[in-house]
């Protein structure tokens, strides 16, 4: 796939997946996105989800406290699978808590979901710098 | 999200994403599975892909041969995301490359797509034994 149509097509996913590694193995979550340049923000919800205790830190942010790299997948699946395609973007997270990045991270997340708009994200923001892309098409 | 459901969702989904841990951090690949019991099937293509080499292993190989823990994640996207909701397998990899198990795991495959019944994968095949679920609904 042509970097340009895997760069766009990965920007216009309305969702993700995240990979992070920790000691305990692979750990994976579907993710909202926004692309800003060469970095990918993605909001952590810091309500309570079910089965986690109020004031467990997330996996996801635990794990790249540790080992800062991470893999992010976008991709299109149907069952005519000659017209599969997935695009990935390996790089290293930082965790977001404060800041004019935080806030512009936050803008563009705003820009791309209304859901967002309509209930903006408490934060935490993951940033991932982009270091490599990847790209498959079955076509 | 009771157990049941979790696992009726996951093995009914017709794509799921694999994260493994590697050297170089942790790979992601949407991948085609079949749910057998606790132990999950994909399989792996040796078809040389666009952009490696012929011979090349595939990183999913080469990343569970060291470390064979994985996770495994199904899930749904919709723009109403009170309807969001993932199931994730974690669990342990082998690789399948001849026996009883891989024609069963490429019966299992057959049975689940009718793709594979009208151009059968060529193995090997990635067997997942599921020490662990977890699931997550925005209900």
């Amino acid at each position: 796939m042509e970097p340009a149509l895997a760069r766009e097509r990965f920007a216009a996913a309305r969702r993700a997946h995240l990979a992070t590694a920790g000691p305990t193995g692979p750990h994976l979550v579907p993710i909202c996105f926004a692309l800003a340049g060469n970095v990918l923000y993605s909001a952590v919800d810091r309500k309570p989800k079910a089965g986690r205790p109020s004031g467990q830190p997330l996996r996801r942010l635990e794990n790249v406290r540790h080992e800062p790299r991470v893999a992010v997948l976008a991709d299109h699946y149907e069952e005519r699978w000659s017209r599969l395609w997935w695009v990935r973007a390996d790089g290293r997270a930082r965790i977001l808590t404060d800041g004019d990045e935080l806030a512009s991270a936050l803008a563009s997340l705003a820009e791309k979901y209304e859901q967002y708009r309509a209930e903006p994200p408490l934060g935490p923001v993951l940033a991932v710098d982009v270091e490599r892309w990847s790209s498959w098409s079955g076509a």
